[in-house]
């Protein structure tokens, strides 16, 4: 009973310090008496709270600010490079990395190549990227957040499966905090993306939101009611991995027809260099030989307006459009923005997109279902990785 | 300042008042003393709240409990037909009305058929059902619950869109409780036979699960952290009305190719008429006609080992079982629950639904979900919607 006491005690010491510093990074500068009125806490238990913080170095003294009478009250505040944190995109074939501040504004970015599907190779470069990062060290570090491809167990930082890196069972978390004695949290990256559109696409903070990340892989992140939704299984929003109706295209996963192998950037120029050999009128036929067909290529040939390029895209469009109008159905979710690589197609994929949803979907629910290309740039899952770690070891919902 | 004081004075009353009330509940006697233990509440305040709950006759007084050294106290408890609720399942060719008492026994049970489509003569047989149930009252009535097919905003309990009924933006909440001066609540039946299944599946509290049900409609009800789940358009887990690829059969929502038209007792049917007439080993071929074939027919021929009769089941649960597999991915919610008339085709269905769900979803996710058949009777949409009504009206979760 006395052990439960002290953890109770522990918690409600947690609880009142993540108010104080809420209220503290809400506002640009403010009071004690104000912090204590804005959180309904004791002045006594703010003003204890608040020596912590500023012992820690997470809160400043501004100075006296105005009178309303008696003596000045000391103004606080929470310093945008108080802490830094550490945000890591695992990509396909780059590891990104960046020191972004209390306010998202990102301080540094290291990139490191990643070639293969060598999982330890790519543990090593992880290493490198992250020893570039915290070496120069203009603030103390929070931690580390990552967004990697895969099914997370966000809990506890384990990469259960990632396909592309043949990562199985990783204690990834526990391993990297142990060896740099950081707080570390991973996610997967469409999770991560969720979150950084979320934090920074200037959406009202409660807002229900599907982000789908298309790239070389297919995968959505759920945010309900402001908060990440993960699932029992760490596995929502694996929709690149559910079985397409009358496909059976291998896909990398081991199973057949899955939505990857029909609408990701590897489908699209996968199916362009088997197309472009029979079709001598496209532009694409011309290419010295369809195996240097690449996505860049295929983004111009579409923008040129090639019959042959249009159709592979379009075609890939109908297959995420039905599943889009799937995940509209069963999550009755309002806003749904399109993030990755594929998004370089723009307007002719958003449509082709947009109108096999809407096919898709009852159109009540089509009809109040907005569906965008996010106008975030490529640091998403870097910032959402950072907002991840601020949520977990702070408290704190990023915002600028 | 004042109303927000005064308005913030009556939620905590009333939260007070759910917290003892409560403890009541979840106990089968207790004293006040107990209960201020319980809630953390002060003794004045729990002899407050019970005061009203006694004179409004929720709780009763047992009288005096073992004395632990000086007075015995009083015990009490909520009587289990202290209220009756009443749940109403609007079916397709039937309404279903009962008297639940507070601990979800069915004390009455009503029937009446509905006929055709035909949404006023609906309303007016509602009206005779919700009749039959409330005239003669062994107890006070808390409030009706109805489960009823479309698209229903729960927070209004208006209907936007019922394609069997052709009900469009029914206020029939706000009609009903204006006629029977009593609370009225209303859910899509997908979501209240989730509801039901969660409250009285032997599921523990807190659990995530998907319930589909499958009869002349389909719909999925969504249970997460032990919360119904309706998304912000209230259309979660509506599947039945998404297109299925290569699917162009007409359906009764007005559009073309959805799961409704392949995989609901209506699509078995149909199906089997449309091939029997050319299978002449069939024993659906000997029915007087084809269109004399109905589902008790089909569900004895598919039992009998009938080839077309299970040709035609199987191909219905490879669409279901793809759909499921894609709520798998979505989701990661590892309880599926079948539900509804199509249950009544047992193992094969089952199996092959499975078969197709774990074909369709990620290994590692559908290894980890289990696809069963409900076991509970089929009461389920009336329980459920009863079990709304008393988590809206008393913020008690229904339990036996």
């Amino acid at each position: 009973m006395r052990s439960l006491q002290k953890a109770t005690h522990q918690q409600t010491r947690l609880i009142n310090q993540q108010l104080v510093l809420r209220s503290l990074y809400d506002q640009s500068a403010v009071s004690r008496a104000e912090v204590a009125r804005l959180t309904g806490l004791t002045r006594t238990t703010v003003s204890d709270v608040v020596d912590g913080l500023l012992e820690a170095g997470i809160v400043e003294e501004l100075g006296p600010g105005q009178s309303t009478g008696g003596k000045a009250p000391i103004l606080l505040r929470v310093p945008d490079d108080a802490r830094h944190l550490v945000g890591i995109e695992v990509g396909d074939s780059l590891l990104t990395g960046a020191i972004v501040n209390l306010r998202g504004e990102v301080r540094r970015r290291v990139e490191v190549p990643l070639d293969g599907r060598d999982g330890e190779m790519a543990l090593a470069r992880l290493d490198e990227l992250i020893g570039a990062l915290v070496e120069p060290a203009a603030a103390p570090i929070l931690g580390i957040g990552i967004g990697t491809p895969g099914l997370i167990d966000t809990t506890t930082g384990t990469v259960r499966w990632a396909v592309n890196l043949d990562w199985r069972d990783l204690p990834l978390g526990a391993r990297l905090s142990e060896q740099w004695g950081l707080p570390v949290h991973v996610a997967n990256d469409s999770h991560a993306a969720a979150l950084g559109e979320h934090t920074f696409g200037g959406h009202p903070p409660g807002e229900s939101m599907v982000v789908i990340k298309v790239g070389r892989g297919i995968g959505a992140g759920i945010v309900i009611g402001g908060q990440l939704y993960s699932g029992e299984g760490s596995g929502a929003g694996e929709i690149g991995h559910t079985a397409i109706a009358d496909n059976y295209r291998p896909c990398r996963c081991g199973s057949v027809g899955c939505l990857e192998t029909l609408a990701s950037t590897r489908a699209v120029v996968q199916r362009a260099r088997e197309l472009a050999p029979h079709a001598p009128e496209s532009s694409l036929h011309a290419s010295a030989g369809p195996e240097r067909i690449d996505l860049d290529e295929l983004v111009r040939a579409v923008a040129d307006g090639d019959d042959l390029a249009r159709e592979v895209l379009l075609d890939s469009a109908r297959h995420l459009g039905r599943t889009i109008g799937g995940l509209i159905g069963t999550l009755s979710i309002h806003h749904v923005v399109l993030v990755g690589e594929m998004t370089r197609f723009g307007e002719p994929w958003l449509t082709a997109v947009r109108r096999e949803a809407h096919r898709s979907a009852l159109a009540m629910l089509a009809d109040a279902t907005s569906i965008e290309i996010g106008r975030l740039g490529g640091d998403l899952v870097v910032l959402g990785a950072a907002a991840l770690l601020m949520t977990r070891e702070l408290g704190l919902a990023l915002s600028r």
